[in-house]
C-alpha cells in the first residue's frame, strides 16, 4: 500500500484521484454487437453466444422445469442463508415505500405525487467463476416489492449451456421466471432493443465486465435507463488505536480480492494503527485463494495519515467511497459529518461483507466518486414518480392571473391564452 | 395535424414513434469546446463567449450590485406573480422531504437511510428571446430546500454582456448569488470541470439548445451527474364531447409554440371532438405571435381516434407523454390507469401552463418516452441517499454465519474471513 500524509486539500484531491479509463476502444467493439442484435434479434444473440461464450443455445431462455429443479442442487445451509438474507433485504426495502403525497397548495389548486413501478426491468447477473446470486437478491427483491410488471434476468451459461443452480434457485425463490441464458453486450442489447422472444425493457440494472458496462452506457444514451454508471469497487476503512488490525486488514482485503482495479483506502489519525494494519494485510493476504488479485489491487491502494478529525472527515468526503467503514472508538461522531459515501458501516462488528450479503441494505452502490450525486439502488430505483394537478374554477380564478403575467413575460402567448380563455368562459 | 385511427398496439407503437436524431455531428462540435475549457479554464470560457455570443466578458460573474439592482427593472405585477409561484412551488416541494429511515432489521442489526443534499449543483438557464425565469424557480427552489451548499446558475448574456433582469431578480429572490454570465457548451464545461473561478459541481440541471444538451450528455458519462436526458417538449391532450374545443386547442398550441420539434398529440374516443378541436387549432394558431413555429410543429402532430377506454389508456402508456391533460368528463377514472407520464393535468380548468409556472409541481419533466423510467425533477433530484448499518456482537453472532455461507458460495474468501475473524474473537 502507498502511504500519504495529509498536507492540504489540493494535494489530497490529487492523491485520491481515481485512475481514468479510455472507453472508446471498448465502445468500438461493443457498438457493432448492439447494432447486430438490434437488427438481427434472437438469431444475432445466438450467434454472439456461440462466438463469445462458446455455447450453442437452441432456446435462449431457461426451461421452467430446470428452474424448479435447481433447488435440489443447492445445499440446505446455503438455501437457509439465502432465505434469511432475503428476509432482511425485504424488510429494509419494504420500509422504503413512500405514501402518495397529496395537498391543496392553495384553495382549488390540488397537487399530488405518486410512486409508480417501472413496468419492465432487466437485471443483469454476471457469470464467471463465482455465481453472484447475492446480486439476484439485491436487484430482484426491490423489483418485486416495487411491483414491476415484467422482470427479465439475464446471465451467461457455462460452456455446457447451464446457468449456475444457485442463481436459478435464488431467482425462483423471488418469483423471477424469465431467465435469458445470455451474457455480455448481446444480453444488454436484447433487453434494450427487444427481440422476438425478449421484451424491450425500460431500465437495466446490474454489474458486469467492461463489455457489459460499455453496452449499458451506450444504450442509456437514447434507449433505456440504467441503474448508475459503473466503476471498480471501493472501500475506505477509518481506524484508530482501538481498531483490531486483523479486522481492518480483512475488510481491506475483501475489497482487494474483487479485482485488480479494486480500491482499498485506509485512513487514520494514528501512524501506529496504520503500521499495524498494513502488517496484518501483508500477513493475511497470503492465506487467500485470490491472493494474486488482492496483491495487485493493494499496489494501488493508499494509507492516509491525518492529523485531526477535520482532516479525516475531509478525506472521506473528498474521496466519496462506495463503502465506508468506521472501525473506531467514536464512530458515531464522524457519521453525521459524512456527505459523500454509498453505504456506511459503523463499529468493530460491522464488516462490509455483512452489507454485501445480508444486513438488509443494498450492495449496488455508487463507485468512482459518483457517491457525490448518486444513491445506491433502493426501492426508488424501480419506481418513478408522476405528479398530478387538478384545479377548480375557484383555483384558476385565483392563480390564473399569476400564470398570465409569467407567460407574458416569457413571451409564450399560447401558454397565457390557455388560461385567459378559461378565465373568460368563467366570466360569462 | 395527422390523423390515426387505432387498429392494434403494434401499429400504434409505430405511429407514435418519436423522431430520432443523430447526435454525433453535434458531439463533434461540442467535444473540442469541452476539452478546451477543461484545459484552458476561464480564459477559454471567455474566448468562446466572444466567438459564439459575440460578447467580451471581463468578469465572467454577475456583479452583486447588479444582482440587487435588477429588482428595479421588473414590473411589480410580475414580481408578485413570481412570489406567488415561488410560494406554491416551495410548499409542494417542501412536502417531498423524507424523514430518515431507521430500523432494527433483526436483533443487533441496525440499518438506516438518510437523504443528504448534493453539495454542489449547477443550474443552466437558457437565454434567447424569452428569459426562462420560471426555470430558475423550478430548479432553484428545490436546490435551496435540499440544502445544497453551493449553487451556481449559468445563463448567457445579450450582446451587451447583460443578463435578463427577471432572471437576476428571481435568482436573488431565491438567495442564489453565483451567476455565471455564460451559455452554451462552454458554460456546461465550466461547471463540469471547474475553472479558476468556477467550482466543479456534482450535478448539472436545466434545459438548453442542442449544444447544451450534447455537452450535458458527454460530461454525464464520466464527470458529473445530470438531471435527465433531454428531448423536445410534448403534450398529449385527451378529449371527449364535453371538452371545450378552444381549451384543448390552446393546450395543444401552447406545446406547439415551444419549438418546431415540439410534439402535440390529441386522443379521443369521439371523431366529432377531434374535428372540432382541429378546427379550433387552425383558427387560434393564426392569432399567435409564434405562429410560424407552432404551424411547423403541428405538421408532425397527431390526432388519435380510439374505440374504447382500454385503447385510450394503451395510447397514453405507449407514448408516455411529458405532459398529459385529461380534459374529459370522467378524468379521474383514467388517471389511476396511467403508468407512463411526466405530469398529469386533470379536468377542464387545469391547462398545462398552470403547472409550467405556478401550481407547485415541477416543470422539468421526462420527454422522449423517458417517462417510462424517469421522474421529473423534485426535491429528491437535489439529494442522494446514504445507507448505514451498525451491528452489535449479538447481531454478528446471529447473522454472521449466514454471511459466511453466502460468501463461501460466491468464492470470496476474504468476505467470509472478515466475519469469521470477528466471530472467533467473540468466542475467546
Amino acid at each position: 500500500m502507498k502511504f500519504f500524509e495529509y498536507t492540504d486539500e489540493k494535494t489530497l484531491v490529487q492523491e485520491l484521484k481515481r485512475p481514468t479509463y479510455d472507453h472508446s476502444k471498448i465502445e468500438k467493439i461493443v457498438q457493432p454487437i448492439l447494432d447486430k442484435v438490434k437488427r438481427g434479434g434472437d438469431q444475432a444473440v445466438r450467434k454472439f453466444a456461440l462466438e463469445y461464450d462458446h455455447v450453442e443455445l437452441d432456446d435462449l431462455w431457461v426451461d421452467q422445469d430446470m428452474l424448479i429443479r435447481a433447488e435440489d442442487e443447492v445445499k440446505i445451509e446455503l438455501k437457509d442463508a439465502i432465505k434469511q438474507a432475503k428476509k432482511n433485504i425485504t424488510k429494509f426495502h419494504k420500509a422504503q415505500h413512500q405514501e402518495p403525497l397529496e395537498m391543496e397548495v392553495m384553495k382549488g389548486v390540488n397537487c399530488a405525487r405518486r410512486s409508480i413501478p417501472i413496468q419492465k426491468v432487466g437485471l443483469y447477473i454476471p457469470g464467471g467463476t463465482a455465481p453472484l446470486f447475492s446480486t439476484v437478491l439485491m436487484l430482484g427483491v426491490p423489483a418485486q416489492l416495487a411491483g414491476c410488471k415484467e422482470i427479465i434476468l439475464a446471465t451467461p451459461t457455462n460452456k455446457y449451456g447451464e446457468v449456475n443452480p444457485v442463481v436459478l434457485y435464488t431467482a425462483n425463490l423471488l418469483g423471477i421466471h424469465k431467465i435469458l441464458k445470455v451474457g455480455g453486450a448481446q444480453a444488454i442489447a436484447a433487453m434494450a432493443y427487444g427481440t422476438e422472444t425478449a421484451t424491450k425493457v425500460d431500465k437495466i440494472f446490474g454489474p458486469g465486465n467492461q463489455y457489459v458496462t460499455a453496452a449499458k452506457q451506450i444504450v442509456s444514451r437514447d434507449t433505456v435507463a440504467i441503474d448508475m454508471p459503473a466503476g471498480p469497487s471501493e472501500v475506505m476503512v477509518v481506524a484508530d488505536e482501538t481498531t483490531n488490525p486483523d479486522f481492518a486488514a480483512m475488510d481491506l482485503l475483501s475489497q482487494a480480492e474483487h479485482g485488480v482495479d479494486s480500491q482499498a483506502i485506509l485512513v487514520s489519525k494514528s501512524r501506529k494503527s496504520i503500521l499495524a494494519i498494513e502488517a496484518s494485510v501483508n500477513r493475511l493476504v497470503e492465506e487467500l485463494p485470490r491472493k494474486a488479485i488482492a496483491k495487485k489491487a493493494l499496489e494501488a491502494s493508499i494509507s492516509v495519515l491525518v492529523k485531526s478529525d477535520d482532516e479525516l472527515v475531509k478525506t472521506v468526503n473528498v474521496y466519496g467511497p462506495e463503502h465506508l467503514i468506521f472501525n473506531t472508538e467514536d464512530a458515531d461522531s464522524y457519521v453525521d459529518r459524512v456527505v459523500n459515501a454509498g453505504s456506511v458501516f459503523i463499529g468493530p462488528y460491522t464488516p462490509e461483507s455483512m452489507g454485501d450479503y445480508a444486513s438488509g441494505t443494498n450492495h449496488t452502490l455508487p463507485t468512482n466518486g459518483w457517491a457525490n450525486a448518486y444513491s445506491g439502488v433502493s426501492l426508488d430505483s424501480f419506481m418513478k414518480k408522476i405528479t398530478y394537478q387538478k384545479i377548480t374554477k375557484e383555483g384558476i380564478k385565483a392563480l390564473g392571473p399569476v400564470v398570465e403575467h409569467m407567460a407574458e413575460a416569457e413571451q409564450l402567448e399560447a401558454h397565457k391564452q390557455a388560461v385567459t380563455l378559461r378565465l373568460q368562459s368563467l366570466k360569462k
